[in-house]
């Protein structure tokens, strides 16, 4: 069943039976490196985690290190949930969004489109993000990407994505500490203070919207916000497929109307997620959507893996891994086709077969 | 699953959730009326097969003769698997390719491409096709044809076509005796040997390409090899449905492109078959796209009727048939759109039943 969060349920339930385009937001940040700071990944090759998810599921394969990308726990990535989904009821269109990455994906037949970006600094060191110029190449291609399908599912991999989203909206002033999610079942919660607190300083209190940001964000969450804005008054809908992130992402378009006393059309826009965001008891999605100027429909589709065969799955219900590579709005694109729980736990179990 | 037979999973795999157009070249050659050489059929009717089959295809009944087309062995025609998975993710749009039929398929509302082709002669005495002209009105299509979905499958109806495809690729030098298939389970080599020997001294050692291939093929054959070409430069790429007789296209676009020192992108184009031809012990597609200049992709959808309730379904898996009217495509097209091996297997019991 597909869940409203905020809003109602007309905006999700009118695009049923569409087909939707999967843009993949792909990006290295430093701040990964930081010792503690992000589960989301291979120990040691974190840094290939966009570009194994993005192979993944493209192709059913990894490519760049063999084995799919695990938590130190051993949790799989939520990739696995976006592939399933795909095999069943697939996206018309997937498209790779280059936004600097380490390595690029191994794929041939997929288009992976280069922005020209390189990966972002640690945020503990400031990010040192052109961020004007990464936000406007993402008004640019909201502008003017041609969608295959008649909905857009925006979605990203970005290891320690959630640590720069809550630099972000604490650094453009949203009072969001409590709001933000991680990728461990515990929050890190010390570590990544020491990281924000050391990013928030890096911030001069003369700097200006895109100064700050470009400091403690990182390229997918300036990037989503100039798509947002670029792609307003164009044809398609678009889904921020994400959690805290994809939040953090409206924070910034919310800053961004708020300087140039815009308005945005937010019946273009809504956010999907995984149930694992929506009930998460650490962090507070529904409060981080409240903090916009404007409303939003947000959704999460009910899916549990805790009658999974699998143990690696079941970990899922403890609070492990939560969202990304769009694992939520996938779920949400298969129930808006048919697809019911069993049929994607069986698929996505048969991955690890 | 797709299993890769040559290349990687790239290619078909961005096809998943795309729409597909399936035209179904159905042609017939005198080569069929030799007693033995073909079971594609039914005896007496023999040439009646690519009419009933794409009557079948298009609208659930046979029309020009009661009952469906079987084997002497009671095998139901590949055209029931195609038919199968089009009622389940159907195709965008068929186009039945009229490459010299004795007998028009009996429906409205579908289009029948006329390409003022007769039916063509036994090559046991030279099959006396135009050739230079069949391929052109393949190459003129190719250029011009405009898809309904995004990419093409182009499959065939033509008994006797594994005859004239050995016929072809060893009139064009390949030395490819042991390489091809049959819709026998025991290949009746001692009938096909012969046909081919009188095929071959019917060759004259001055004959041009055109010549050669005029004499020993068939004008699917000829046709979809300059389809191959003639879409080559197009939007869309195309899906060559078959055995070795779609391997038999590629020797002769091969041949042609020697001949006129040109090359071909072949990321265009991708071969996909079942698993009977992957895995015949008779034939061996794989060394036949082997025989190519340029690289090629191709495919084949694991299936088997194994587990099928029905008799006749099960001779499958003893060799009889393996492939025809784009049945190996079709199932990749299925398995790129959600579809299993079982609900594949359901549908087509209940049109034997």
């Amino acid at each position: 069943m597909i869940q409203t969060i905020t809003g109602t349920v007309d905006f999700i339930e009118s695009l049923r039976g569409k087909d939707a385009d999967f843009l993949l937001a792909l990006s290295n940040s430093d701040t990964a490196q930081i010792e503690g700071i992000t589960q989301a990944g291979i120990p040691g090759a974190i840094h290939l985690t966009p570009t194994l998810d993005s192979e993944f599921v493209c192709t059913g394969c990894v490519r760049s290190l063999p084995g799919v990308a695990t938590t130190p726990s051993g949790v799989p990535t939520p990739a696995l949930v976006t592939r399933g989904v795909h095999t069943l009821r697939p996206f018309k269109n997937i498209e790779l969004l280059n936004l600097g990455l380490q390595k690029l994906p191994d794929v041939t037949f997929f288009n992976i489109r280069d922005f020209g970006l390189d990966p972002s600094g640690s945020i503990a060191d400031g990010a040192a993000i052109e961020a004007m110029e990464v936000f406007e190449k993402g008004v640019e291609f909201g502008q003017n990407y041609e969608p295959a399908g008649e909905y857009v599912i925006l979605a990203e991999s970005v290891p320690s994505g959630t640590t720069t989203a809550l630099a972000t909206a604490l650094g453009l002033g949203y009072e969001a500490t409590e709001c933000f999610s991680s990728s461990f079942a515990k929050n890190p919660a010390s570590i990544k203070a020491g990281v924000i607190d050391s990013a928030l300083a890096n911030i001069d209190s003369s700097d200006d919207l895109f100064a700050r940001v470009g400091t403690v964000a990182d390229n997918m969450l300036i990037f989503n916000a100039g798509f947002v804005l670029g792609a307003n008054n164009r044809g398609f809908r678009t889904l921020l497929a994400g959690g805290t992130q994809m939040a953090a992402v409206l924070l910034l378009v919310n800053s961004v109307l708020r300087q140039m006393r815009g308005s945005i059309n937010s019946s273009k826009i809504a956010l999907a997620t995984t149930p694992w965001i929506a009930n998460d008891q650490n962090s507070d999605i529904k409060a981080l959507l409240g903090m916009l100027d404007f409303d939003i429909n947000s959704y999460y589709a009910t899916f549990s893996f805790a009658k999974s065969k699998s143990d690696a799955l079941r970990l899922y219900e403890k609070g492990e891994a939560k969202e990304g590579v769009g694992a939520g709005a996938a779920l949400i694109h298969g129930y808006l086709n048919g697809l019911d729980e069993a049929a994607i736990i069986q698929r996505v179990e048969s991955f690890l077969a």
